[in-house]
């Protein structure tokens, strides 16, 4: 029985595991991988103490603090299922069952598919989620991005820099995103802003190579052989039935980034809280922790 | 007019400020100085980033991300009063008046002091509160420090590697601080701790030479040439009367860490928020400029 179980390692489930360290809890790591979407920043230039960092950087300097207390991490472990039995919490994973008295949900988010015909079928074959990871791949190509907010923009970012040309297809009129990044992706040459403009179908034979495109009521055909599909993220959070969420199925949680289940806080992108940055995600972390905490020290088990 | 005024240049500020070059905002910065509490740390292990660093050099980082974005920032300014008359908020300080649209306060705190006879006539001739600032002044002497929590953890562990002998003096029966922290000073031999001791006066002639302290009832003289006062701090707000406060003084905030004057934001240790934490109040002045952005982009000026 641990003090505490975290759930996910990107920015808040490390924060929350260095804070648990700190206080010299009894708890275990369990995650898919390490740094969440963090690793998936082309240049991340707002997370206080440095000023230009890569987000797999940035990752690498997290998990060298969480390796540094020697925390007990479950990597490539995914939880399925997260509930409370008594005073019990249960933490049921595709290799085993562990039991805790407080947990942390800091499990994040995933790409959210655009939903047209050929997405799937071309799911590595030239249909990516993450331009960093995958961006390399696709060096002197045509790409395509679909999307408008910040995702879509660093992904622009980081592929306008490899990429023979980087098509940037957003369904709005204008770009949601940061000025300063919308600015860089606007006056790049090899970058084409296509506003206004739906993606109806992904083609090719093995591997993708064109775009069905709709503007303006016109359908056209764009030859690309990369797309990257950046349009939103959905939480990880269907392994907790239990906790209430929003409508978007994100976990809420007060100030105090308590859940409705006592014992149970969540941190990061998989809550709603509103701003889904890195430099959010740590703190409250780290305040999930504390307040974990202070749970186990007010409750008698 | 200013889109926003940021009062503060710790964490919060600091994090606040960079959020709002981002969005391309015109905003000013008026700050006694650059780091706040955070440049009192011996020793940050537990922001994620970096592994250990001091607190001196976690700010000078800091600061270096904050001078990437040409930021105006007055510096030995200070805000003597902040309030908001029809849809403009006035802050003036002990230089000039400015006006704008949006506020985030990131005032921090400062040492509270300890109000013992001896302690106003002996400050900075012996009477410190910042180990880290003041502690190698005191290399290779006799010092004591008044407190049991975090900060005064922090000051052991700083004035222990230079000063011959370090008292701790708490006023517990024990440390209320970190258990890692705890542990090192507990068990360093240049250190001496004295639990349920109580500081009645501070003593000495041009410079502080002794402590007059009293244990079971027993008054005593102890022998040191400086003193580390570390009992707690004291929230910057009194500049702001309209503001809503707790009994501490703190500034009321909520989840999104908006006043209760719309258009003021506040964050970092100067509120309520409990945890007072680098990474959190970081993470909190994020919050807070987002927020301000958004009160700017849904109303009319």
């Amino acid at each position: 029985m641990y003090d505490l179980i975290v759930i996910g390692a990107g920015p808040a489930g490390i924060t929350a595991s260095v804070y648990a360290a700190r206080k010299r809890m009894d708890f275990l790591v369990i995650t898919r991988d390490i740094g969440g979407q963090a690793v998936w920043s082309a240049e991340v230039s707002n997370y206080p103490g440095y000023q230009f960092i890569s987000g797999p950087d940035l990752v690498a300097r997290f998990e060298e603090l969480l390796r540094a207390y020697d925390s007990v991490v479950k990597e490539n472990e995914r939880v399925v299922d997260l509930r409370k039995i008594g005073t019990k919490i249960i933490v049921k994973t595709d290799k085993g069952v562990y039991d805790s008295r407080t947990c942390v949900v800091a499990s994040g988010k995933r790409s959210k598919e655009l939903g047209v015909p050929g997405e799937r079928e071309f799911k590595n074959k030239g249909v990516a989620y993450c331009a960093i990871c995958d961006g390399p791949l696709f060096a002197g190509k045509e790409v395509a991005v679909i999307g408008g907010g910040n995702s879509a923009l660093d992904a622009a970012l980081q592929l306008m820099k490899i990429c023979r040309q980087t098509y940037v297809i957003n369904a709005m009129p204008v770009f949601t995103g940061d000025a300063v990044m919308r600015e860089k992706v606007e006056h790049n040459s090899a970058v084409t802003v296509m506003n206004n403009t739906q993606v109806t179908a992904i083609v090719g034979d093995v591997f993708v190579n064109a775009l069905q495109i709709r503007k303006d009521g016109m359908e056209e055909r764009l030859s690309v052989q990369g797309v990257f599909v950046e349009i939103g993220l959905m939480p990880n959070a269907d392994f907790a039935p239990d906790l209430e969420k929003n409508e978007q199925g994100e976990i809420r949680v007060n100030c105090r980034v308590e859940t409705n289940v006592p014992g149970i806080f969540a941190a990061g992108d998989v809550t709603d809280v509103p701003e889904k940055q890195i430099v959010i995600a740590a703190g409250e972390g780290a305040k999930a922790s504390l307040g974990a905490f202070r749970y186990l020290a007010s409750h008698k088990f």
